[in-house]
């Protein structure tokens, strides 16, 4: 791995860049991509597109990893990070295991909805199979406004 | 809802075909279903392909929310049951979640994977924010035995 403290930044940014396009679209502004660790390369990145794509399924994270599996042609994204701008669910926490990827970063904290460090704390559990390295807290307060001002402009539009 | 026992069997007999598909396959034999209950119709269905799609999201349950979303255009599946041959993964769960649908039934408990009785107990978590009706045990011992058979055979064959 070549990774340094300002590469995992800018990838971060990267993710939060495309919350931010999820916010602009209406949709909960979360971002995620996936970096292969070997060429240090982005092979997969995504906005969340629920309401977009009219899937419950299309969360950020779901949509990289099958981006990044089309890529690699492979089930398994091992020697794979992924960087999300907020706590994955339960659904996409889950995913990641099943990918087998080798680190999960992500910004903020998701007290609500969260299945990592909150509710069904998915890594814990002895049905998780892989548990990949877990670096939280990059550019959080960013990633935590960005969810704040999204859910406060709802609130704002009935 | 004018579903009776022997529809609800019926229906699973038709995710536990789909799981025998997938074990011609040479996938993890699970197979899923879902029906709208306002007419009683099949809108989706779907056999576990995650080795022939190389995707580690492509579950059975995950492909039949995709398609019965695709179906209805719309992101949550209210009014409409999903059958599922094998208590879902904790991925699965969240997204039957996410999906909104109303009724949960599948077939046998899965104490290694499993995240509905098991593991992190998916629709008992606190940000797991829609909790569908769940009916399990439906033709349970069809189900196990093809899951035994399958690892079976995986070991005989190293």
């Amino acid at each position: 791995m070549l990774d340094s403290p300002e590469q995992n930044e800018d990838y971060m940014q990267q993710a939060i860049d495309l919350a931010r396009i999820a916010f602009s679209n209406d949709e909960v502004p979360v971002g995620a991509i996936i970096v292969d660790n070997k060429s240090n390369k982005v092979i997969a990145k995504s906005a969340n597109r629920m309401r977009e794509k009219k899937n419950a399924t299309c969360h950020a994270e779901i949509l990289s990893i099958h981006e990044a599996c089309d890529h690699v042609q492979n089930e398994r994204l091992v020697g794979c990070d992924i960087y999300v701008s907020l706590e994955p669910c339960a659904m996409c926490a889950h995913a990641i295991s099943i990918a087998r990827l080798d680190r999960l970063f992500f910004g903020a904290e998701d007290k609500k909805s969260g299945g990592v460090f909150n509710g069904p704390k998915i890594f814990e559990s002895s049905a998780t199979h892989h548990k990949p390295e877990i670096i939280s807290g990059l550019c959080s307060s960013e990633s935590s406004q960005l969810l704040k001002d999204f859910f406060k402009a709802k609130r704002n539009n009935g």
